[in-house]
């Protein structure tokens, strides 16, 4: 691990309540590559700690085994720079456990920004959410899989960044395109 | 498919010559979410083209079918929208074929323009670049699986982007990752 301090910023990738296809309150499966993606991007990105957010204690298994290989077992001989982006990894049990998290660390609630590839209410735009950044503001990026966060998770926040916008009217980035972008709007150089 | 004109913009992805961890050049297999995710952020963006690029035959034909599931399939009704994104890939053997398609379709050589997570040669800025693409130029934008593009790639580009940076010294984002952070740069609204 470099001597860089991380920005108290973290991401909490939620696989629990989010929406299906259909609307539908549901829970997702983790996916590995989410692992990987989000914390080698979050690592590039000097992001604090990467929550990923499951109620379902065989898929917290699952994430601390995954997690383990590369941290601890094999993989962390065989690839030292995937072991120092997995190191940012944290299993929760739900968003107020990743919220109580970075209390503990920075000593002060974050404030919590929710993402959505729809139009929401308290919208915070791009660039004042970068400035609070830069001013060492704790953030908590809130991230749903599946078709998005469930609407009870959306209420509770504080904000809520834009969707990310291409030049066109699709909107159905992967979630792992969507942190990697938003990451970059808000800290990239 | 909506009305809108795509950009005469391509992705190239590139398996084979790479470099694997010890600088030598090999060939990769496609990864099945390096589909998905390029698509679907090449989609959001405008990209014309996305052109998996492959000399092997067997990675061929992997690519026609699980195109052909989501562009013809089952996946075509069971999920349009990535019906919608996967229609922009294209298979071709080699940079050259890439190359070759690009100006058939828009009557002009593309300016060819690669990626890289180290500092090279012929840099041209993301401003500059970002410029000429919303002028019209046709260009080709080159991204290696691995550990990157071998040397005889970047030799014969016409110019490399920048590393992304964020706010550390870690350069190893994912493949899926870089094409969405230099998209949403170019592109990003």
């Amino acid at each position: 691990m470099s001597a860089e301090v991380a920005l108290p910023l973290g991401i909490a990738l939620v696989h629990h309540p989010v929406r299906n296809k259909r609307g539908e309150t549901i829970g997702s499966a983790v996916t590995n590559l989410d692992l990987h993606d989000i914390a080698r991007a979050g690592r590039t990105y000097g992001v604090d700690r990467y929550f990923v957010t499951t109620p379902y204690t065989d898929q917290q298994t699952l994430v601390a085994e995954i997690v383990g290989h590369w941290r601890d077992g094999y993989g962390a001989t065989y690839n030292p720079a995937r072991k120092e982006a997995l190191e940012i990894i944290q299993v929760v049990a739900s968003l107020e456990e990743a919220i109580e998290a970075m209390q503990a660390r920075h000593g002060q609630r974050p404030l919590v920004v929710a993402t959505s590839a729809q139009e929401q209410g308290r919208l915070i735009a791009f660039g004042d959410l970068r400035r609070m950044v830069a001013a060492g503001r704790p953030v908590l990026l809130v991230f749903g899989t599946a078709h998005g966060l469930a609407p009870e998770v959306i209420d509770t926040v504080d904000a809520v960044l834009p969707p990310v916008k291409g030049r066109t009217a699709y909107n159905h980035l992967s979630v792992r395109s969507a942190v990697a972008i938003i990451l970059d709007r808000l800290l990239g150089l």
